[in-house]
């Protein structure tokens, strides 16, 4: 028996989400299927997070245990050749029996990704948010500072999630343009339910002029959703790298 | 009557390339049937370049004649309104009635990327190139110079090609390196029938050290399409811009 980890780069376009669930096709399910194909060995995938649906994934991780003699370095490979070409297995390799790609994690990198742009892209369709007014990038990128630190994100979290405490810590929060791509990239210890999405979708108010640049940490501390910004869409969220 | 030019984005993946062509859906089809459905004015693009199936654009030109009342800088708005989220007008304007996007171009920018990784990408199938083969990028670098220049280019052209001579003048031929992404931009007077795609392949062929890095003045002086490289396949090529 042996604890196999993969790195997992897919488009979630077409995909609900990460996690199996009844009567729609996930991530999960699609490579559990591809290595039964391949193995004729039914496997359970440990993810490291659960991406909702149309969210993108650069480097989630998952772990499983397995009997089969393909090499652990080939396995990758080897599901290649039998998985849709959205989804594609960067890494594998054989890690310690206790290891566990949600439970061991230590942190997770995040990016997002907005086109502001006059017409929308036709090239990376479901890539990127597009917003057509022009937004306050010095605001967004003053106001994404407040975020780094240890707070109670209650604020910033969509009910649903299964979480024991709402503290996390953020360690990276940044905004960066290139052209007309806005990037965000968060980085932390964890995250809520829809946190990124919200965080997101609150500096995007700031750079609206809807949210005022300087009510981050009130608005951390009231603990009420209702005064953070809406969830930004998923599409143009991408789980960019899990730290262990 | 007004003329009017556009700029257009598209992803080529579901096209039968730009042209108009029996049992078969193309870009030009598809933007005509748009205004018709606008304004029930049937419409006939004349455009800059015919691009083949795969082949996206970032900035072709078209033109075409046109009574309607339509505000010529809302014509874009409006196409975008009732086009596949896969071809978008990024910009229209009334032009002089001798503009003629095909005859008046003075030049085009192309790009092709490859992405020379060990895993294809699953965000972004059919945009890239895939070689997992590591490339001797040096080398790449060294022979694409050697393209700049006024030339005939027969070695770099494919049977089926309408021009009436196959010199052309190449103004920039350049490697840059992001990362795992290799980027080739080639702009000039004008290109022959699958002319970017060849001499790609055979700057991927440098690369492989296949071909001599020090061969391609005599390749080009040679006329002989039989030593320049495969053609490369059409998902890696950008029509960028067009010049006037």
């Amino acid at each position: 028996m042996k604890n196999i980890k993969i790195i997992i780069e897919y488009d979630g376009t077409k995909y609900h989400g990460w996690q199996t669930q009844q009567n729609a096709k996930t991530v999960q399910d699609t490579i559990e299927s591809a290595f039964l194909k391949l193995t004729n060995e039914k496997i359970k995938l440990n993810g490291s997070s659960r991406t909702d649906e149309g969210v993108h994934s650069l480097g989630l991780v998952a772990n499983f245990t397995t009997t089969t003699k393909i090499p652990d370095n080939k396995i990758s490979y080897a599901l290649n050749s039998v998985l849709p070409n959205d989804i594609v297995i960067k890494k594998s390799e054989e890690v310690s029996l206790d290891f566990h790609a949600r439970f061991s994690a230590k942190g997770k990198v995040y990016k997002y990704l907005i086109l502001n742009a006059d017409t929308p892209s036709a090239i990376n369709i479901n890539r990127a948010y597009f917003i057509k007014q022009p937004l306050d990038i010095e605001s967004m990128k003053y106001s994404a500072q407040f975020f780094k630190g240890t707070y109670d994100f209650s604020s910033f979290k969509s009910v649903g999630g299964s979480a024991k405490t709402s503290i996390r810590t953020i360690w990276e929060s940044e905004i960066f343009v290139h052209d007309e791509i806005i990037q965000y990239r968060i980085s932390g210890d964890g995250f809520l339910y829809n946190m990124v999405r919200i965080i997101m979708g609150t500096l995007i108010e700031v750079g609206r002029n809807k949210i005022d640049k300087d009510s981050i940490l009130r608005i951390i501390e009231s603990k009420d959703r209702k005064l953070s910004g809406p969830t930004s869409p998923p599409f143009g969220l991408y789980l960019e790298k899990v730290i262990y």
